[in-house]
């Protein structure tokens, strides 16, 4: 096992994916590749499901936020495991709708969700409105109303809270672009004018705090602050909103040395604090809502790739081109992040190699990773990344019009394409 | 006139593009929209196609670097402008190709081309192949050689001088993906390894020494180490290569502080240079080569966008959210690119109100410019981003499951699209 359980050497010295030998899989469909493992998919759902479902006694449900990989397969496999839906965008609505997403169970984010979305949303009967702004609540109303309908909105609120791997701040005064700041009285207002609007039904109260998060601590304190937020609304209206929403956030494993916690098995602290403190204020506990992306498909994945050159340039470094790069994983170009890699090919062999992995983009910063140890490469070989579920096609571009790869699902052993590879006719469709 | 001429303000008080009101266009065509002006993208190559022509007694020639724009319309309108044309991909060889781009005038670059790429690019005809290492050459070898047919090859050579935006270096040994470096031999070797290759004929030497670039004098110092070479590559083998590629890098203006020399004037310092130092050596002057990209259609692009909110955080600051952001330009996000930004409905307006412009993506660091100074916006206003011809449309994505905007061409204040917005079926096309 590598990293993630989906990830084996077989005895041929090769790396599989869920089954698959990864060499066999490059050579049915091509490089580079997306591959998922189903399996994996499947039971990352069933972790936040089975553990919010038992330990708020069937009064919470995980939402996937597709931003991290969004097709109709994957919306497809979340509907089935029982999970809602996160969606920021009329193409993500889109998305859920062809792939006969229950809209009930679609919540709508986003800081700037236009009319026309919105229009969408609601013919489509989305579940939730995660308001962001007063000018979006003005749109939202205006819409509901024409229709006809009522738009039901969670709030969301700048806690105070930040987090990120490793670390988190808490600070009084978010700079943010995202939601109604709580510290600056900003929050109560939103809530007072969304409780006033007559096409608008308030449920409760959202946050997000950070992504890629290893501790359980900010969770806790942001979901004090929304209690807190929860409780005054409560105290000055009347009104005690039902739900809450603690938003995503909860990191994986890209390198050894990540130590994401279980959060599946820690769900139950935030649950029990959540309940505790709604009853030492006299309130009911709210419905709590969960929206995990990249720890759902994140470690599912991985992108295959084939060496076209090694180049060592003697005391400086080596760098190994592939045949992909920052058009199908920008992460390293925008945030340098880490990322686990393995010539799949020669996966038994030792990792004596330290290389630049760099893409085929005319662009310096066009790299994948620096500083990888991996197994002595040479041209033909098969590069694997590892955990590249999350945020990799979801960012793809045709930056100089390389087409984007195929993404193909694996289970037990079996192949199957879930996104087809892009053509030269694709990248031309929209020309005149 | 607001950073390039084709940007002005009309009596309305409207920003205009190529003589078009782009409050019109926004009407007409929708937001988030790129414009270009048709003139301004025609004048530029002008300058260099007619300065090189000049300064080179008609031994010179211009090539588009379309990786900074590249679609059907804009390859058609370098072709007639008399312009080559550097590509890097199987993907805009196809474009070149559908849009009747002559190909002995294509010269196909990239540090890792594919096989299958270079059979298409075999099969096109492409003038020259920038080779960027020995596997390549390898490869060129094997597949001009089974279609019984001959590469032409530009080595792509770092000769130790890297310039960007004010400055440049040298150094003796470049840290680079790209190419062979100069410093250690291994140019040389690469020469020595094409010119022992039958299929493959090496007609000269290629640089590229960085981007956004405001000075002459490393283009100097470049050209004079790759005539350092060539002498030496004589020398050695008795073969005087008839052609050197200085490739691009000439920097554009995206903000008032910005001082881009004329290159088109400055052009003569360089072929003077060549020429001198080529009498000096009792050599003949090389056919010269240039690779303008972003000086060709980067000033005279635009993009509109209409604002959303316009969230004020006291103490901190003001967020105008926009519906795009770094879908269509990633630009800030990955190198925190300047820009210019106008309220192009309030342009005559005073630009006292100072904003951090943010895009409609779920993410923090979706913004497109940080501190800009424009006219006070609301909901509904018209935001304009200036100068976004170079590297916007072209490094677009579909993150968030955002449609690319569509492209309209302006020119005497008519409008025509050439790239067709994108739908949510283009969207969901290649879903399984």
């Amino acid at each position: 096992m590598i990293l993630s359980d989906c990830f084996e050497v077989n005895e041929a010295g090769h790396l599989t994916v869920g089954g698959c030998d990864t060499v066999e899989l490059a050579r049915a469909y091509g490089t580079p590749l997306y591959v998922m493992d189903e399996n994996a998919v499947r039971r990352n759902c069933g972790l936040y499901r089975d553990a919010l479902r038992e330990c708020t006694g069937g009064r919470g449900m995980a939402l996937y936020a597709s931003k991290a990989f969004c097709c109709k397969e994957v919306c497809r496999i979340a509907a089935e495991e029982g999970m809602g839906l996160d969606v920021v965008s009329g193409g993500e609505i889109a998305t859920a709708r062809a792939a006969g997403f229950p809209a009930e169970r679609v919540f709508f984010h986003g800081n700037n969700k236009t009319r026309a979305e919105i229009d969408l949303a609601l013919e489509y009967g989305v579940g939730r409105f995660v308001a962001d702004n007063l000018e979006e609540l003005g749109r939202l109303q205006r819409a509901a109303q024409e229709k006809g309908t009522v738009a039901r909105v969670l709030l969301r609120v700048k806690p105070g809270v930040e987090a990120h791997t490793h670390a988190f701040i808490k600070t009084g005064q978010i700079d943010s672009k995202f939601g109604f700041a709580l510290s600056t009285g900003e929050a109560r207002e939103a809530a007072e004018r969304a409780l006033s609007l007559p096409n608008v039904e308030l449920m409760g109260l959202h946050c997000h705090i950070g992504s890629q998060i290893f501790e359980i601590a900010p969770f806790l304190l942001a979901a004090e602050r929304l209690l807190g937020l929860r409780k005054e609304i409560y105290r000055e209206t009347g009104r005690s909103l039902p739900e809450m929403n603690l938003g995503g956030g909860y990191g994986i494993r890209y390198v050894e040395g990540d130590d994401p916690i279980p959060y599946g098995k820690e769900l139950h602290v935030v649950a029990e604090t959540v309940a505790r403190r709604c009853a030492e204020d006299g309130m009911e506990t709210p419905f709590l809502y969960l929206e995990p992306g990249r720890s759902i498909v994140g470690d599912a994945g991985l992108t295959l790739y084939e060496v076209g050159s090694v180049k060592t340039i003697p005391g400086v470094r080596s760098y190994v081109a592939v045949d992909g790069g920052m058009t199908d994983n920008p992460r390293y170009a925008l945030y340098q992040a880490a990322y686990t890699a393995v010539v799949a090919n020669k996966a038994a062999g030792p990792a004596d190699f330290c290389a630049t992995l760099a893409g085929k983009c005319c662009e310096s910063g066009d790299l994948l990773q620096e500083s990888a140890w991996i197994q002595k490469p040479e041209e033909g070989d098969l590069l694997a990344v590892l955990c590249t579920g999350a945020y990799n096609y979801s960012m793809a571009s045709n930056y100089n019009r390389i087409p984007r790869p195929a993404v193909v699902m694996v289970r037990d052993g079996r192949a199957r394409v879930i996104v087809r590879r892009e053509t030269y006719e694709d990248l031309l469709r929209c020309d005149c």
